[in-house]
């Protein structure tokens, strides 16, 4: 595992990648082992790490243990740890075991399927596990390819890329008929607990940033988005001479797990002619155990629905699955069809080119992934390990509830607990700033990581569970800490 | 490695963690062994897989010596083999054992860094690996982070990405000028042999498509994109009311690895006030061995530049890097800041949160994988990868030229060879499809699998070296397979 020479490089030599590719596993077995030491949020400060790396690339090889020496002393420190069991923040990233070994032969095979002759495999695999997913979700079969009503999923890389794509899906299909010009007037339609990346996407394709509603939600409902918020600012907007485009609900907020009535919505988004979309990147996994697919009630009126089993569903990043009703306009506005691609198979039209499903050409080979953990746990294992997780919020939720000083801020449906000290303790308008500075007393001292968010002017801390290494004993740790730390800040 | 039960069920146990990541190791050694053996392109009929897997996922837990033989069995008929030494299609993809470690260290730490806190070292790692990068490439200092004049670089997925981005911060510098309904006027400039990828990145972010330029290029200059043309062009549009944003230029074009005069291009940009960018993709790694640098010659008027180390560089999939003289442009266009992602690092703008630079909000530590070709190898390993490569194609070049039969169609300037049957053994008019069924013997002959171009009206036989296993042997034996190929055809 020694420096490389030039006169003799041979960078895919199969003793060398299996030595070394061992050692990176005992390696990361043992980061797995020790992850409970280190501060969950990184305590480093910014630059850090050009004061330890040299400034220019090294001119010869360098051993592979040297290199992991480094990564323990430099960069290790750097990350804030993901897969640590005291990891609350965000939503989490889950691995498995299933999911690193997918990612393995995706680098391993290293194909790019961006056409099906590129690697057939790749794109039908592909399809059937869209559709195996589709069923364990109880998606309608107008979003399975074996449905035979025209409809398929894709993996992408992100929500925002599912977004960006069936955006310009929609905005095609208006402007058709309004003419380019048209692009100006359309309106999409969001609340204000949508995730951030449909505004973004909206920006991308050209929406002015003035027609992007983000309709107000509130706490007695449960932060959900009403239909008729959205009647009403569409109505308004029309008589603005503007055009209603696309409206996005969303199953499982970022904020705080709020779930937008899908039905409603989705009958609304009919009647005015609009693309309805589900975002449900978090919580859409829940949805392959019974007692929580209720939340998806109305996805057979969307037009699309994406989620994200990079967050929930124990496969590595990048995953997210979006499907559609109608890929042909997905295709309308992203295919491409140049002479250096072209081969009997997609010229037959007889196969899915998924490049004409996203935005980038290349693409990972991200299917078998999802199949290995499919596979690997079957559903059983899937749907408990869901459970498992909203137990554990759910036991969280008692010990906060059981503290006279903590609320529960807002209803829990999943693994989100939003959570902080009573107003009653204190003046209502210092709530929020001893609930901050609670917060970033569990931070700094590395124990735990939580996020906020802000609902209804207040600073509320979020617990997400998910982490795959998270146990009760780390939720009843946790708990401790904060206890504590509360203690220490209504003492001050 | 046998099935899982619900009870007691740990997808991220160490033990099994390390024993299964050891097998698929080896099943990956195994594979990369017995590469040759397998049809280089997939010999398998469309839909051929949905025939041989369920079409419903299991319910239980499946042994991963089961999924491995279905593996075997059912998913590597299907694979186009883009790691096989007799792999010359497209660009390669080409894999190392640094890039596959890179991969598994990103895939284990599986950490999401959005912004700087989300875990600092992925933040820092890429700032500091981009500019090594653009070190060895001998970019102006200008697209340093260290350069002190406010550029610096990012990884993307893909060029696609890099080019959606670079076009929304350009069309927004453009629509503040204009207004919003500016945007129907705005006009983006690429050669005939620019990638396609150009143009679907200008119809995502809104541009009308009678709004892009595929401006003529010609053998007699190598298919190079002149000044003059896009000047005409652009006096052309102006002249209708519209308005210059994007000029595109290519260092090593798909189809034939034409190279764009930077300089030219460049001081027109200039004049005319439009963005720059320079796609090198696959061109852009021979920049680190001097005798290939010329070729970015006037990359210090560019706006942005990309190129993929995972096309020549030994990076796994996917990696793209772009650089930007003014990522604040890019901020301006692609930046959010949610309360729920605020932090004191952020707020404080002493850090680089680059889901500001990119699509979508989640990314991977892709940095980690670069960094770790990059030091693995050294700079003089990675230069001599790129020089065998070439001296492999000028190899190929020889061997055709000494065949009567054979020409090579357009100058080679990198490791990819065009050729082709000569007209002058056939009627012109049959030479192309002389080729193309001589393309087509050899790929279904599996021993080979090269793709085609058709540029100035005939169809080319694109041979692209740079599959990390290809050696002398492979080429000398394809050689003799295209020859006995083009003895049947002609003789029929």
């Amino acid at each position: 595992m020694g420096s490389l020479q030039p006169e003799n490089f041979s960078p895919l030599d199969a003793n060398l990648f299996s030595e070394e590719s061992h050692a990176i596993i005992d390696f990361i077995a043992d980061y797995y082992h020790d992850i409970e030491q280190y501060p969950v949020r990184s305590q480093v400060e910014p630059g850090y790490l050009s004061k330890r790396l040299p400034d220019s690339p090294p001119i010869f090889s360098e051993p592979i243990a040297t290199i992991l020496e480094d990564i323990k002393k430099d960069i290790i420190p750097g990350l804030t740890h993901w897969q640590s069991p005291n990891f609350y923040a965000y939503f989490q990233a889950n691995a498995s075991t299933a999911g690193f070994l997918g990612e393995m032969l995706c680098s391993g095979f290293n194909v790019v399927g961006f056409n099906w002759i590129a690697s057939p495999a790749a794109t039908e695999l592909e399809s059937i596990v869209m559709d195996w997913m589709a069923k364990m979700m109880k998606l309608p079969a107008s979003f399975h390819f074996s449905g035979g009503q025209g409809g398929g999923g894709v993996l992408h890389g992100s929500t925002c890329e599912a977004v960006v794509c069936t955006l310009v899906a929609a905005r095609d299909r208006a402007l058709r008929r309004l003419g380019h010009d048209g692009i100006t007037r359309l309106v999409v339609y969001t609340s204000d607990q949508t995730h951030f990346t449909v505004k973004k996407a909206s920006k991308i394709i050209g929406i002015p940033t003035s027609n992007f509603r983000e309709l107000p939600t509130s706490w007695p409902l449960d932060y959900a988005l009403t239909a008729d918020t959205v009647r009403t600012a569409m109505e308004a907007d029309m008589a603005q001479g503007l055009v209603p485009l696309y409206l996005c609900a969303t199953v499982g907020t970022t904020a705080v797990g709020a779930v937008d009535p899908l039905f409603e919505l989705g009958q609304l988004a009919a009647e005015y002619g609009v693309w309805f979309h589900i975002d449900s990147a978090y919580a859409g996994s829940s949805a392959i155990c019974p007692e929580f697919r209720h939340y998806l009630d109305g996805v057979e009126l969307a037009d699309s629905i994406s989620m994200n089993p990079h967050k929930w569903l124990l496969t590595n990043m990048d995953c997210c699955c979006l499907w559609i009703k109608n890929p042909s306009l997905l295709v309308d506005s992203l295919s491409t069809n140049p002479e250096i691609l072209r081969n009997e198979a997609s010229d037959a039209n007889v196969v899915v080119d998924y490049k004409d499903w996203q935005i980038a050409l290349s693409r990972r080979f991200r299917a078998i992934k999802l199949w290995l953990v499919i596979r690997r746990y079957g559903v059983a294992n899937l749907m408990e390990h869901i459970r498992s997780d909203v137990a554990l919020a759910k036991h969280f939720e008692g010990l906060v509830t059981m503290d006279e000083r903590f609320e529960v801020v807002v209803r829990r449906k999943f693994s989100l607990v939003c959570f902080g000290l009573k107003p009653k303790f204190e003046a209502c308008d210092r709530t929020s700033e001893l609930n901050r500075q609670l917060l970033e007393a569990i931070n700094t001292s590395g124990r735990a990581f939580m996020t906020h968010a802000v609902v209804n002017g207040d600073f509320v801390i979020r617990f997400a569970i998910g982490t795959t290494l998270t146990e009760k004993r780390h939720v009843d740790q946790t708990w401790k800490l904060i206890q504590s730390k509360a203690t220490d800040i209504l003492n001050t």
